[in-house]
């Protein structure tokens, strides 16, 4: 199997992870410090979507730990197709969330206009935990990414050897 | 390269994009007879999104068609890869406009109760043109998994023959 940045037991893969998981949980902490954030089913749905999120990539992260410090390997076709699935399915919830999560916070500060006086709702808030909920994204979606080409590969690999 | 569902100048491949137009319209067409729609600034995005996907995927089927009828073949990497990018920024904006506009959506009819009196907000168009919205981005999301599966495909199947 090839070796890849980013690939399931790599350095760079636990980096990815632990990149993941850390703004996650920021998001998390930013969303919940803001006065009335459960009035919006959106900003509840992107805490749950970033708690799955922390839970999978911190799993994921002590898996490559674990394989770096016992030096296994990871990158058999079975697992890495589980990594993909999980991957997957993870970030397009994460997507999902975040991009809902934006829609609002959109109608708010710029349609309804809830971010000025006399409502006063915390946007800057709701802003900066979307932009760490993107960021989150986006480092899974490379691992997504590097997981699809990973199992691709493998499965060409295999076809052509037979 | 390899022969596969979905894949450019094959009869599945036109079908889906043509799925994926077809959807796309039918998403923009109900979400502007819905009575104050631009009020929201996530609806016009997904307006915004649907037409850009409309486009991509009608140019991409009738290059489809054009293949199929002189029987020539898309499959090499160059055209491959412009697929790829194409498809996966069309599907991410697509994903992206679609949630937003759920998010919004969710807000009116749970949380604000908009969609009741003395509002009556046309929330029931909102919702078929966002599933609309959504069912164009999965036959996408198809498209975009089978064209970077043929591309890891064939970069594994050069690298072998070398």
């Amino acid at each position: 199997m090839k070796e890849m940045f980013g690939g399931p037991g790599k350095v760079s893969g636990l980096g990815l992870r632990v990149g993941q998981f850390v703004f996650a949980a920021a998001s998390i902490v930013v969303m919940v410090s803001a006065r009335g954030f459960f009035n919006a089913t959106a900003f509840c749905y992107l805490i749950a979507s970033m708690g799955l999120q922390l839970l999978w990539s911190f799993g994921l992260a002590c898996l490559d730990l674990h394989a770096l410090r016992s030096k296994k390997n990871l990158q058999n076709p079975v697992l890495v197709s589980l990594f993909v699935v999980g991957d997957w399915v993870t970030s397009i919830l994460s997507l999902a969330a975040a991009c809902a999560a934006a829609g609002v916070t959109v109608l708010f500060a710029r349609d309804l206009h809830y971010c000025r006086a006399p409502y006063n709702f915390p946007c800057s808030r709701f802003q900066i935990s979307i932009a760490l909920a993107f960021i989150s994204w986006f480092l899974l979606a490379i691992s997504s990414h590097v997981m699809f080409w990973l199992l691709a590969a493998t499965r060409e690999e295999l076809c052509l050897m037979r």
